[in-house]
């Protein structure tokens, strides 16, 4: 596995592979779990069923433009060894790993920003975020010049708005979206679990659980948006430790809130356990039609 | 030449080239004069220098997020026709003319914006310009990937601006600047030059010949701002047709106002006749240095 940390280093290595080269990139913050890696075991078995030569690159940046003043980018957990360890487990080819200076210039002053998709859910709480993801994809997607891109689902409205950013700045780029994985308990997996305390980590499964309580509503054809946003309110409030940021049903395309049921429903959900911020999402079908996630 | 509308069609012809063929890139709005063909040219001469394969790309769009709700979209001179024989002649090798719904989507919502370049001269009486040439371009950039892009220096502020969109967003583009070209009475070229009426179009030559005069008091070693600035707009004001919009002296580099002589010095006017607004620009470097710009 070759590492870059230059980005200079990095466009060679790109402009010295044939047109007929596929580079298939995981963008990461580092922190690496079982979520990232199946996004990278994605790229490698798709890498490996082309008859081109294949490239598997994985970014890892702690990007701090997508964090607030106020947000938990000191507290963001890291461990370059241990995830260029993985990476090599894992067939990555290249780690593209750099440090901020390489990635912003003292008076960088070009922004990228989205100002449908990312003005609800997550974005009403952490106003900056979406603009920082969507300017450091960008970049990403210029040095790489990746033909196909992974995002995981957990992210669901970050997927979204890359696919936004694609389809918007006219990126010959495929993005692809690996399914939420989960720890035994259900809690999805996040670098952001390693900062709960042991009562905060066992309390937070309620993320998942209050979202499955919700598909069994939905599941019964009572597709209100109020009474389930508030059976899943109650649901979380019962983790002492928690402190609900949001609670939404919104049309999975245009993330917008739903007022009238409708056949296809993405929930929702965030929650603050102390300065960590877990987000959690339910995809939800109408049964006839074969379902997103597999439950 | 090869003639492509439509950006999927344009897609499909940037993947069918090898990885070693060059593209180089003369973006305009249409209205093709001799600035737009000098730049043409430009491309042309290095693209048959090269060893490679090597295409000019002319596109022909007339941005509307570029315009400001009061300006003048609705007036910019349209001449596809033409436009169209004048890259035949000048060796262009596809022409990309797109329909404003081919590249902006009805629910577009990603924006590029440049914070610091953009805020002042052009960026102050046209606040969403600058935007719209950062979205623009880096739609272009995206769809055709050439490895070098021209840009006229009658519009010095956007080259700036563009310089910094390649440098903040990684692409591997180098930008060429040609030099302003002229009327023979020292006007110079413009798409919107054929919106002035004939009086217009005679007073307008004050814009060349109050840099002139600039340029003859910066060369007698008196370098303060604020009087050259002065003898400009007395010399603009004699234009009875004339409204002068700005005229400032900033550093080349930052575009901030200078209040100190330096060795290099921009003197960026912008004037209205009517509706129309004509730029103009002198850089003007400490003689010891060789000039910039050919008087």
């Amino acid at each position: 596995m070759k590492i870059i940390q230059q980005t200079e280093t990095l466009q060679k290595w790109v402009q010295q592979q044939g047109a007929n080269t596929l580079r298939l990139l995981v963008p990461t913050m580092g922190g690496l779990h079982q979520g990232h890696l199946s996004l990278i075991d994605l790229a490698r078995q798709k890498a490996d069923q082309e008859q081109r030569e294949a490239q598997v690159v994985v970014s890892l940046f702690v990007n701090p433009t997508q964090f607030g003043p106020n947000e938990d980018l000191d507290a963001y957990p890291q461990s370059l060894q241990r995830d260029q360890e993985l990476c090599e487990q894992h067939g990555v080819d290249l780690l593209f790993a750099p440090s901020p200076d390489q990635m912003y210039a003292h008076d960088a002053s070009i922004k990228v920003s989205e100002s449908l998709l990312s003005s609800v859910l997550c974005g009403q709480s952490r106003p900056v975020h979406f603009d920082g993801v969507c300017t450091i994809v960008s970049k990403l997607f210029n040095l790489i010049q990746p033909q196909v891109a992974f995002f995981g689902e957990k992210d669901f409205q970050q997927v979204a708005v890359i696919r936004r950013l694609v389809r918007d700045l006219n990126y010959p780029i495929e993005i692809i979206a690996g399914p939420i994985v989960r720890e035994p308990d259900g809690l999805a997996m996040s670098t952001r679990n390693l900062n709960l305390n042991p009562q905060q980590r066992q309390q937070a499964v309620v993320l998942r659980q209050s979202l499955l309580q919700a598909k069994q509503t939905l599941d019964h054809d009572q597709w209100s948006p109020q009474p389930i946003k508030e059976q899943v309110r109650e649901h979380l409030a019962s983790a002492s430790l928690g402190r609900i940021d949001y609670v939404e049903m919104v049309d999975p395309q245009t993330l917008q809130n739903l007022e009238q049921a409708q056949s296809s429903i993405l929930i929702a959900i965030a929650v603050y356990f102390g300065n960590t911020r877990l987000i959690d999402n339910l995809y939800w079908k109408q049964p006839t039609a074969p379902s997103h996630e597999n439950l």
